[in-house]
């Protein structure tokens, strides 16, 4: 049999379900494989799952993967990042440090402007090539399916060259990439100063950005930043309304430094998720429960800006939303690449108990990018064979050894096509 | 020229100077070469660290090694690690989680003596292949050299058990490690309940466990839990002048939960370090700094175990104390291998810079093992070949990537001879 392989002299193996989102209690059920078991995959695609003697007499001459007697899981599923950024902004390390807060930062054109400057004054080859090589530092602690957003264009041109070098970073790092265009990241520069501009610019999002990024899947969502001092309610309606009509999925980043309402938004437009929650309410969580909004979750940016409130997921959880985590990975305010490190933070800070956070970088983070059930972030048959292998005992170990990154992923040839 | 090797193409090279300790000010003036710089070694010994069109001709034939365009430093020294343990304490997690303390868990059986229990029920091909498997966790963040101390044993049998696993665990995942015999972590379980016993056990490290662990070179250094609940100042004086007089370096965790003198004792002992520091004070650090005995500070356990306070690594560099960083690496209080992330919490909430954290864990962790000068934890003329490399732009960015592991280890043959 051509392209087949057995990866075996595994310990567990931590199936994730059989790819539909986890909600509640189940997703402490992640369905684990114990008692020397194996994943036989063909043509970049799960076969079967199950024990050794059980194998498929058809795979004897399979090529044998050597699983090194740990814990195989799902490739996992960063479901919101930024990573088509040309350089990383240390300098507000030190700003932060002494006390400015993201607001202020920005405020004095760093920030979010500062990381657009950079985008518009690389070429193409810088783009892809940092692209790249952010997407490789996300693959490096097992992430295979990226979301990717702009957001550092701010213009027609520049983020649709962000789309086209997440894109192409994709095929070069040997991922799959979901693109939203995030237009409506922040009001650039020129557009500030009177209302006539800001109206302006948000025309140029909703009709030239977002069609242009819409047109022949370069994008396949879009995004907008609704918070105090960047979009209001009614913009993120404006351009969610319009993103729906160009067959756009939406994603909204919510409620992260005040309660805005961005969350009810999400939930009257029909949004695929909304993104933070620090500072959700309970009316806001359940519109997106009744309208099966994903909560995603990004503890990462929480630490990185000292926070005192982190998201509350427990009751998220509790409340029966479908609930994913994502790194935010991006070069201020989250230049965290480790998923295990997010996941820690679920735990220790956000009432995650370590298989929710494990569930919630899988199948729920799949469910959140609506990615067909059972394709990406579980292992079950017909699954695509990318995997996470991890240096531990146990899967909630996972989430244990804080800040390390004791994974590798793992692959088979073909799965992505 | 046989066993020679160039390493090119790097962007930057982070010398830490010339081996000596960085105290002050001079912590942030690290030595960096750029202008198109390599690294020229031989017979696993740096010979030449400059511009490569200085680079002597008789490198011409030697072997090229790609440094990617990346940023070159020493391979990393973690001067504070407990690496014999054979399983984590997961089951903590969840029980700090519910608001147990430290301490309280360590009452109930948890905590060390947990870790115990696993210790003196492993063989030794168990124990060795575990202590080798967390050695290698920590060589996959860029470790090459790691102190490592026993006291998961508690008994003279299992003390010698984990510290000739350290020795031969270093042969196995080719790091070089430092053995420091740490009897006096607990009293163990079969020593508590009265006085009497108390004193039979310290008499048991004093008199057997140390002279045994010194003999042949097992151990080099000695180690005390100096601490409310744990060791007391005198007991902690009593052992460390019976290490002193077997010819031992003396460490002592000291003020970790507590004021309780450990860092006076340190000091007036002679110490080489005292480790945490969480609760030192003035007096305890300028004593510490007249005797020169340098300062570890392990904000991974401090984040690990959520504690309000952090040792205050801005007071102590500005005192002028040699100050160093190391991951305290254990299954309990700081299952941290990864050296960035510590840089990042020094960084983030014990006021260094970027560049004193990776001072601390280079040149000023060397000098806390005291380590000859120049040979590990330095890029200077006969250091050892073992390097990190780092994909980043700058060495700032090293404590940037929160929680991620952006480093690779780079090492030529030889090196560890």
């Amino acid at each position: 049999m051509a392209n087949a392989h057995v990866i075996e002299n595994l310990s567990r193996v931590v199936t994730c379900g059989a790819g539909g989102p986890l909600i509640g209690p189940a997703m402490r059920e992640l369905g684990v494989r114990t008692g020397d078991p194996c994943v036989a995959v063909r043509d970049g695609r799960v076969a079967f799952v199950g024990a050794r003697r059980d194998l498929p007499a058809d795979y004897s001459n399979a090529s044998r993967v050597d699983g090194k007697g740990r814990v195989l899981t799902p490739g996992l599923v960063d479901c919101h990042t930024h990573p088509a950024f040309v350089r990383a902004r240390a300098e507000e390390f030190a700003m932060r440090l002494a006390g400015a807060s993201y607001e202020e930062i920005a405020a004095q054109g760093g920030g979010i402007l500062s990381s657009t400057r950079a985008v518009r004054g690389s070429d193409d080859t810088t783009l892809t090539a940092q692209t790249t090589r952010n997407l490789l530092r996300l693959r490096k602690h097992g992430v295979f399916v990226a979301e990717g957003k702009s957001g550092y264009g701010l213009n027609l041109k520049d983020e649709l060259r962000q789309l086209h070098a997440i894109k192409a970073a994709g095929e070069q790092a040997d991922m799959h990439t979901v693109r939203t265009c995030l237009a409506a990241h922040s009001l650039p520069a020129e557009f500030r100063g009177d209302d006539g501009k800001r109206a302006q610019y948000l025309r140029l999002v909703i009709d030239e950005i977002l069609p242009a990024a819409a047109r022949n899947g370069l994008a396949q969502r879009a995004d907008v930043f609704c918070e105090q001092g960047v979009f209001t309610e009614g913009e993120t309606r404006a351009v969610a309304q319009a993103a729906e009509r160009l067959g756009l999925q939406v994603t909204i980043h919510a409620e992260q430094l005040h309660l805005t309402g961005g969350a009810a938004v999400a939930a009257q437009v029909g949004a695929v998720s909304a993104d933070h929650l620090e500072f959700i309410d309970d009316a806001g969580a359940r519109a997106m429960a009744d309208a099966g909004t994903c909560a995603v979750l990004l503890p990462g940016s929480t630490y990185v800006l000292k926070m005192d409130r982190w998201a509350d997921g427990r009751r998220l959880i509790d409340m029966g939303l479908c609930v994913a985590l994502a790194t935010d990975f991006n070069p201020g305010s989250s230049p965290v690449a480790n998923p295990a490190f997010v996941m820690n933070l679920a735990v220790m800070h956000c009432g995650f108990t370590p298989e929710e956070a494990l569930a919630a970088f899988t199948v729920n983070a799949a469910r959140a990018l609506r990615l067909p059930a059972g394709e990406y972030g579980a292992i079950t048959a017909g699954s695509r064979a990318a995997f996470a292998l991890w240096d531990v005992d146990h899967e909630r170990e996972i989430a244990y050894y804080a800040g390390s990154n004791l994974c590798e992923g793992l692959s088979c040839p073909g799965w992505r096509s």
